[in-house]
């Protein structure tokens, strides 16, 4: 189940299944950052959405999937990230242990909500390796239930939720971009959007210093990503096999765009709007500010991954 | 007109007649924040209102309610903060020329904000004498309408309009608390809230380094502010008669809060609920974490009050 490519049904039934868990983020819209793109933008924020990131939608999903038998044993995942503090709640509000593999160096504040949650955190050194082998062990001695951050059907139907709420609120949108990683939200973005609304056009937003699916989709392999360096620190993991192929079926484009563009869209967004974004998040305006031609007078969604921001290390 | 005590008849014309021009800024809730206060909290988002502050309910009032003839020669006031730029932008949307005295050393992003609204400034020494002299001249030269930040019945009606959208949207608040600077805000606020529920409590929450509101409020004189000095900017200056009167009637309690508090509240109001609101917005929640016990189960409002802060100093 977990590899099978999964469909707006899919998707559909996760969003009757989660929605007594999840908020229903508001979509925002800004007459200033409208004036200065030409564009007309509407922001699906799930800064708002419960642990601060849309991947509490995905998380919950996968939790409530589990077999009851086995869901007892708790699940495990590796993460320093969104992820980890998304299924650390999900676990706890169903009643479950969540083991959570994060490298020591993490962010003292991720470390602080992951535990606030109830997880119990295991630390490794900071490589993929390290990751890997310590989830295994801690897989193999609690039996808990590895759910991957992307690269798993529930979860990629779980975070389709997002854009589904999206165009059920803002049904005339000729544009839909969400930012890439590792493609969970994007894909279970563009199979909302395409199913929905099949003229839509699906465009994904990633930095050009971590442009590995950028790469993937313009060639005809998985490309990964090879050491990437992008303040977008929610978007440094490269694509899997599941992700790439919904990815090829439905999303239009994938732009790139510089650091600096960043750091201003989300500059722009915290000033123009008062609301607060992480880096990933400002990856879909950037693309706008880098090409406002092709966004002129285009009812344009973006998606806003998430608000999760260390306040002592600012980039501005 | 203008010295009048309003009452809430003047509060609901406001109302009516702004609706085209303001945005109906939403209410939020959080419930890291309700756990953390032991109370539960509705916040009146102003920092989603145009120009990023409650002012442009009053000032846009203020402008519709200039007589005709009057109203061809503009509008002028001396601020460096969220009215300045309130006033230019009403009286830009209607047509009509402001006249703003600002003071030389006011921070670079609100000069740029007013003179994006198309007001034209005019500078003076930081000092209020030197301010009052100056507007007089513009007023002179121009023949522009001078409208106080508070003290203008007008104006406080129209901020008392962002009361009445909260207790419209929650009718069964316990009480609602708003910041007090010159009194404005508060005093809008408490004819709504008094005249919608009798039986609501408002109180209001005030900086100990600007406490000249709880002095005036439990004397039996005006005491102005003598050398006020705190993060809430927004909040340095005095009462004048017309708000002290409003205030003496409908306010049921002032309470002063530390500074540290203040920036401890402005901070987990952006961490938790992910939107920014300046240090002004924050000292009401100073009040509830500085007191829980009177705020403990209690459905408590919280008007905050806008979002312009400087992101290069911030207090954390």
């Amino acid at each position: 189940m977990n590899s099978r490519i999964p469909d707006f049904n899919d998707v559909c039934a996760a969003h009757e299944r989660i929605k007594p868990f999840i908020n229903r983020t508001p979509v925002m819209t800004s007459r200033s950052l409208n004036e200065i793109t030409g564009a007309s933008l509407f922001f699906k924020c799930e800064n708002f959405q419960r642990v601060g990131a849309f991947k509490y939608r995905g998380a919950t999903n996968a939790v409530l999937l589990l077999d009851p038998e086995k869901a007892i044993k708790g699940v495990a995942t590796h993460s320093s990230g969104n992820h980890a503090a998304a299924l650390a709640l999900a676990a706890k509000i169903n009643g479950l242990p969540a083991y959570i593999v994060m490298p020591e160096n993490a962010p003292e504040i991720k470390k602080i909500a992951v535990k606030g949650y109830g997880a119990q955190i295991t630390f490794c050194k900071p490589t993929l390796q390290a990751r890997e082998e310590i989830l295994q062990m801690v897989v193999e001695k609690t039996g808990a239930a590895f759910i991957h951050p992307f690269d798993n059907s529930n979860i990629v139907a779980g975070q389709g939720t997002a854009a589904r709420e999206l165009i059920m609120d803002f049904p005339d949108l000729d544009i839909v971009m969400a930012p890439v990683g590792g493609g969970g939200l994007l894909s279970g973005t563009s199979i909302s959007a395409k199913s929905m609304k099949p003229g839509i056009k699906v465009i994904a937003a990633e930095p050009e210093m971590a442009n590995d699916a950028f790469k993937s989709y313009y060639s005809d392999k998985l490309v990964p990503s090879l050491n990437p360096k992008t303040i977008a620190d929610g978007l440094l993991t490269s694509l899997s096999d599941l992700t790439l192929s919904i990815i090829r079926k439905n999303v239009d484009e994938i732009i790139t765009v510089r650091e600096e563009t960043i750091i201003r869209a989300m500059r722009l967004v915290w000033e123009r709007m008062k609301i607060i974004i992480e880096p990933s998040s400002a990856v879909t305006l950037a693309v706008v500010l880098e090409n406002p031609e092709k966004f002129k007078n285009k009812k344009t969604g973006l998606i806003i991954s998430g608000g999760n921001v260390d306040l002592n290390k600012l980039p501005f």
